[in-house]
């Protein structure tokens, strides 16, 4: 039986119908009925093609075909179901169902493939992201996850009880590298880029390293009225002077470098007087570490380059600093020679995004394959992808895997 | 007996003992224990100096010498004595003391001059400014005077009952221009720029006139991470850019025009998410309506023009529109020559500042004077002017209503 783009789609209804808002979006707090639902019919699914399953003690679910012992070395591949509020119907869910098809299409025989459904990706849950990659790692411990809490006030540890989550068996459940091959996961762009151009399916070379810091700047409040332009210290015109300049450090810094200042106040933010405080956030991305850290140095040259200029005082506090996550690139090679043999084209694409992925890169052979997002719209309901484009994803990662056999 | 500037420094101190915070700066809102205090220190001064005191309807006081007949025509000159919180010593005291130290050295002769200290000039304890000056020139109804409130809940109308305000009387007991010769309002810049050019005393020739705007920039929201930065429509960016460009929007414009953007808000708001929409305000001043309605013209270009180029949607709403009220050029230059005859410069300035002045231009001759503020500190306990510098505007004013006599 061969890859089924009918199956995709139903299955990709199937999940969006497991929501909490009907009509307004995908909605799944992990460990939510709705997210339950949507597990229990991957997993549904799964069963009823020949498949045996398990969740480990950090809330993701295992889902083997039935002759594949549980330690023989398999591929992993899989994403996460849980969504944002209003969230879309293929954020996750392509990476999940995509594993599916490929076990139901290879039912009788025994793929070498692993799915994986990750615990609370998207942190809108319990507030903070890849929170079952991470746990089932190690880098999270069972004090933090008994630490982070859901809307209803129940910590990771006790809300997941019911849905495998086993403080005790955390430690000897962890990930272990010996069973597995690698990890391919799929997922949807969530940016304009791939769709812009005419893309549908690429290879993720790197998962941008990302820091955020927290700018204050410091002027003089004085009157709008009675403070000429020259004897101004214009706390928010020295904020603007920044925004504007990141823009273009962005632009001049290297490909696929991003800077974003999504968070601004001004104080005492009153009409008729000059700001004598501005607060920015920076949010920067890189692909490359050394893009990170070169980023790094122009961004605090230029806040105090515009500051000395006019007068004004300054701080910066990085307030996070995720490393850039490099794929591994014998396996990206495996599922550009795997898109060949379909051929197709599978450019190599950066992701902005944090995925579980990086999460898992450091311990398994980690890619990942981007599938176009209709306009880059994503953390939406109008957030579409084409299932043309899932099939050929689940395509090139079938064909990875059967490399192995060739 | 001459202008003394002992006496003029003593009254400064004791007005700023009336305050509900000391140690904290000036607070004397309106109609409050501390501003009554202070309004009795100089109807006080001004009695045992052989005046008389009445209040007008609107809840201003007025203090002539007993000889001078209410309806004699006389020169007009005061200021207030409420303050913002935590406010100056100087603001509007400055120019209530000048007249008062006038009629105290000139005591024994009757000369043709009427003291004035106008209510709720600030604008903070009923949230609108020149409220008695408004009242006393009909601008504002009995109706809007019973709408405004103060902390308490109280109207102007109830608070000022026991100040003299008097709902009944309002029209009656307006102001009447054949009982004035014009007006001379002394008040401190508030800015810094004849502090900073040497100049003590200046003659205002205009108070600013005043457009402020609400403007909406809209783009759209995205993953600050997945979207390339040629790929976005930052809301946040199209604000920065407009707000550096009416940095020199304003220096280019013409002489003392300003711009400010002093509030600002993003939405959502969120450190990981490109702005869709940033919101601020722009409070222009300039001294002439031409340069207003051109400066009006250019700043609502560049917005647009700046939206246009990034793919950002925009609205612009004029919240306030109060036109420049030039000073009578006839008693600007009464002004001048009384400074010559005292062998002083008294250059031209501009008001920022919007002043009673303003509000009593359209009915008398009026004019202003300009004291120096030490670094255009105000509306700050660090509020500072020389008492030499007071005290020169006191013998400009005395010797420019003495020019009649000559």
């Amino acid at each position: 039986m061969s890859i089924s783009p009918d199956r995709i789609r139903a299955d990709i209804e199937a999940i969006a119908r497991c929501t909490a808002t009907p009509g307004a979006g995908a909605d799944r707090p992990t460990f939510s009925p709705q997210w339950r639902q949507a597990v229990d019919y991957v997993v549904g699914q799964a069963r009823a093609a020949g498949c045996k399953v398990r969740t480990d003690a950090a809330g993701n679910w295992h889902v083997r075909p039935e002759a594949l012992p549980w330690d023989a070395p398999a591929w992993l591949s899989g994403s996460h179901l849980d969504s944002v509020p209003h969230g879309g119907d293929f954020d996750g869910v392509a990476g999940v169902v995509i594993p599916l098809e490929i076990l139901r299409a290879t039912a009788a025989v025994t793929v070498p493939l692993e799915l994986i459904i990750f615990a609370e990706e998207e942190g809108t849950t319990f507030g903070l992201g890849m929170l079952g990659s991470r746990a089932w790692t190690g880098d999270l411990s069972a004090k933090e996850l008994a630490r982070v809490r859901n809307a209803a006030g129940e910590s990771y540890l006790e809300a997941g009880a019911a849905h495998g989550v086993r403080e005790s068996l955390l430690l000897e459940d962890r990930l272990d590298p010996r069973r597995y091959l690698g990890l391919i996961e799929a997922h949807i762009e969530q940016g304009p880029g791939m769709w812009n151009a005419g893309v549908g399916v690429a290879v993720v070379g790197a998962i941008a390293g990302r820091r955020q810091y927290r700018c204050n700047i410091t002027g003089v409040a004085n009157h709008a009225g009675s403070t000429s332009m020259r004897d101004r210290r214009d706390a928010l015109v020295g904020a603007a002077t920044c925004i504007l300049q990141f823009e273009g450090l962005a632009n001049g810094i290297a490909g696929a470098a991003v800077i974003t200042v999504g968070r601004i106040h001004a104080r005492p933010n009153a009409i008729n007087v000059i700001p004598a405080e501005a607060e920015f956030t920076i949010d920067f991305r890189a692909p490359l570490n050394d893009v990170l850290a070169e980023g790094d140095e122009k961004i605090r040259h230029l806040i105090r380059q515009t500051c000395e200029r006019r007068g004004l005082q300054h701080s910066i506090d990085m307030s996070e600093s995720a490393p850039a996550v490099g794929m591994d690139p014998r396996l990206c090679a495996r599922l550009n020679r795997a898109a060949e043999r379909l051929g197709v084209a599978a450019p190599q694409a950066v992701s902005g995004a944090l995925h579980d992925a990086a999460v898992i890169a450091p311990h398994l052979p980690t890619a990942m394959l981007f599938i176009a997002s209709r306009d880059g719209i994503s953390h939406n309901p109008r957030e579409f992808s084409r299932i043309e484009d899932i099939t050929l994803a689940a395509r090139i990662v079938q064909a990875a895997i059967a490399e192995d056999a060739r």
